[in-house]
């Protein structure tokens, strides 16, 4: 099953030449999402092939680069003449400046846009293979994160070990890794425990949005595959990420390390790393010893199952 | 003095990978402007290095392709510690709108940000050497286009006829040249008719934003030194064009002929022609024989004085 990150947008609150406000698509199999959707959004997802199939918008706060990317999303979607449902998830107290935004120019859309509230800790989204969950987070305003929880997959089927208990190769091989026993045509029963391995993690994908450093996120995360952080500052500048609700590059990397995640990415960063943002990079190794990404725009991530 | 115009957004309604939502940048002088500002303008200012010390924005009219840019941009600005007012002027009956849209997300912004209602006729700037006018349009709303006029220039100083006439060199050359009869030393008075030529004319700019061809451009526009002009649609899809409001290319070129204008630009490319917007360019010159471009992202456009 694919799960796979492009990252639309990874400005801070004012853009660049080369980066665009926030904005993260992830497609998981035949399922595609935004989080976040900033000014220019849509000319990223052109730009970087995402397509506009997107049935939900997460997103974590509403402050302007992450959000005004909406109503010119909205509309374009309906000039492709879209007829599936769009649900914009956004926090608490938050949903009527969404609807404002989205609606301020043009109010009759040809298909549904949903706008809802989520609480941190709500389950927002419940697939059969996965879920997303918000979290909270510590910004300046009512903000949430995002966790995908992909649910644990079956465990291994040992073909060669139902071979040798005799089991015939066909539909009973199925019904074992479903879990069900079968019954031999000799009358012995063999249960799914002795061709079934344990059960085998699915993927976790966290996404912060805005934060201060937190426990919140740390416990979200822990053991994540994929931890995208914000990452606004360098470690110098870590009174102006206190003062403005954000996080160093060093304080998202001891969150990465706290949680024991497999891969940070930083994101949201400040217009004044637009030279070099080798220095978020440093400052996060030095706190966390694994792998380290800085977001650009453009960036593609493919998160492979952990026991691959 | 400087009159440059920079293509921010040359697209329709939608965006395609190489042209922006509309935005036009227009420097005179000391002066800049933006006629517009879709999505994405704020970065596009970026890229192309126009700044962001623009006092007035000239909208056409309230659809997302034109405005959707302006949140964005005030909060910026604000990020900016902008001081200085910018005005927004926008058709009729459309203010509202536009606070709503600009004020969504974000409603205590550090400076004054004033938004001005125009009607067809009106001076919208009246400075020194130059007006902003706005002119009626035929879009699905309300909606305008902006000319910008300079004043007719003083005539040429002829310096030699002036000594040849026993004008001394100095002062009394400034004062015939602003019009000043002088005396000499011998009394004999020197009429400034004698030394200096006929008023020179200004320059004309001319910005239609989203419409049908109408007598009402043809009017502004004549004698125009630049006419950019709605070209949403090359000339087979005529009807299209009439149903949405918008033009073509040949009708574009028309509106051309018929104001007598130098320099004719297509802009407001529909995403049909992201391939090779040629067909147009080849539409308007069937009917217009002056200087025709295709208006692309980033293009600039110097406009001299039409005796230079």
């Amino acid at each position: 099953m694919t799960l796979h990150a492009t990252f639309l947008g990874t400005s801070g609150a004012v853009p660049t030449v080369n980066r665009n406000p926030s904005s993260l698509f992830v497609r998981r199999e035949g399922d595609a999402f935004l989080f976040d959707a900033g000014e220019g959004t849509q000319r990223q997802m052109l730009k970087y092939g995402t397509g506009f199939g997107v049935s939900d918008v997460f997103v974590t706060h509403v402050h302007g680069d992450h959000v005004l990317g909406l109503p010119g999303l909205v509309q374009t979607m309906d000039f492709n003449d879209r007829e599936e449902r769009l649900t914009i998830h956004t926090s608490k107290g938050t949903a009527d400046r969404i609807e404002q935004l989205v609606f301020a120019v043009g109010g009759d859309v040809g298909f549904d846009v949903r706008v809802s509230e989520v609480s941190p800790g709500e389950v927002v989204l419940d697939r059969e293979e996965y879920e997303v969950r918000a979290f909270p987070v510590a910004h300046r305003t009512s903000a949430v994160g995002y966790v995908l929880d992909e649910h644990d997959r079956k465990g291994r089927f040992d073909r060669e070990k139902a071979e040798e208990l005799g089991v015939p190769v066909g539909p009973k091989f199925g019904r074992l890794h479903e879990g069900e026993p079968v019954e031999l045509e000799d009358g012995t029963v063999v249960e799914p425990e002795q061709v079934v391995g344990e059960p085998r993690p699915g993927r976790k994908f966290v996404y912060t949005g805005d934060t201060r450093p937190t426990k919140a996120t740390v416990e979200a995360a822990e053991g994540a595959d994929v931890l995208v952080h914000d990452s606004t500052f360098a470690n110098d500048a870590g009174e102006r990420a206190e003062h403005t609700g954000h996080s160093t590059a060093g304080e998202a990397g001891s969150i990465a390390r706290q949680a024991g995640v497999t891969r940070l990415v930083l994101t949201h960063v400040s217009s004044r790393y637009a030279g070099d943002a080798g220095v978020l990079k440093d400052h996060a190794t030095r706190e966390f010893t694994g792998r380290v990404l800085v977001a650009a725009d453009g960036m593609e991530l493919d998160v492979p199952y952990p026991d691959r």
